[in-house]
């Protein structure tokens, strides 16, 4: 008799890990490229969304712990948008997780999209620990925040293929640094890829839309 | 013989509530008055307090997911600072809860102070759902993040007794608009006082100061 010995390895591959992959399988089959997106709270994911969606074979699903103010911004540009509402628990989850991301799928058209945006909860900490079935990872940061956050909030950092350094028409209005940022981010993720943007007056967006453009088919990250 | 019933109600008291209580009364008895300061990362928590501290008899928790940065600021203050890292996990905890504020009280010189500031993670979803034993609690929105915020994170908004509108310099240059960012915090927070602040250019720090100053011996909730 043919006897295969499964271990069961507690941490190797917790419910969350063992979900985003099923994800990806389903994402892989139809075809899809996923962007995991994520930055705090009005660093400007929607409004970096809004200029360079139209044009690209995309879909957006959006996280939101509460209403629909995102989505209906969206709603405007030509690409389908689904909304994942997290403010079942008390104050709402702080992240996607790979789970909340799977319920959304029967309503995502994947068979009419070739890239896939997940807009995550505006949250520095928890969106990096929870894969959702990604090819690729973007983080937003705005100068408005301050150039330390590298070093304060490392693994969402170090957990992404590019990060988009938004509201840079405000720097000669704030105290930012931009090369003291770059060091620091490159500090704790080297080599990454940062790109200088601004949704406001639209300085970047062709770098921003030829870096989603390039992505369908190609996998940043390991499943 | 006399016998007390006491049923355990699973939900009315979790751990974290009945830590904080404990914390409370701790404090009580110390004779001072805890706030609990939250916001998005970069709002400018640490910049307010930076402004504001010297001259109250207060000291400062800070709460960071990794690093030192923000306690390296205020230690110039002649203030006691402790810091609180939350990087044992994965990535960091997300908020300060009951727990790890007690795990902090040794170190806190309570006796010299009778104000303490707890400066929470930098984060606009958990912070709000863990009480850590405060008399008030402040949050900070600053306009860089936009006006939508109060809608997309209303219980953030509705768990403060002070929201302070903050980096105020920037409104020429940031598409913001104070009345409909008034009118939709009082939506979700009716009558909840606000104070329109700039860290830089010091506009309203002498209000905010004002706030703190009032507050030894107040309890604005209850615990």
């Amino acid at each position: 008799m043919h006897r295969v010995r499964v271990k069961v390895v507690e941490d190797a591959l917790d419910a969350n890990e063992t979900i985003a992959r099923a994800n990806r399988d389903d994402f892989d089959r139809a075809g899809v490229t996923v962007v995991n997106f994520m930055g705090a709270p009005g660093a400007g994911k929607t409004s970096l969304l809004e200029r360079v969606l139209d044009g690209l074979r995309a879909g957006v699903l959006e996280g939101d712990v509460q209403g629909s103010l995102d989505a209906d911004r969206l709603a405007s540009l030509h690409v389908p948008v689904v909304q994942l509402q997290t403010s079942q628990g008390f104050g709402g989850e702080c992240h996607l997780d790979a789970n909340m991301v799977r319920s959304a799928l029967p309503s995502l058209p994947l068979e009419e999209i070739e890239l896939l945006v997940i807009e995550n909860v505006g949250n520095l900490v928890c969106p990096a620990e929870f894969r959702v079935g990604e090819d690729a990872r973007v983080m937003v940061s705005s100068v408005a925040e301050g150039a330390d956050k590298p070093l304060k909030y490392p693994l969402m950092f170090r957990a992404c293929e590019l990060v988009l350094l938004n509201k840079i028409d405000l720097l000669p209005y704030v105290d930012f640094d931009v090369a003291k940022f770059t060091e620091r981010l490159h500090t704790v993720h080297p080599g990454v890829e940062c790109l200088q943007v601004s949704a406001k007056t639209g300085e970047g967006m062709e770098a921003w839309h030829q870096w989603l453009a390039r992505l369908p088919g190609r996998r940043m990250i390991e499943a």
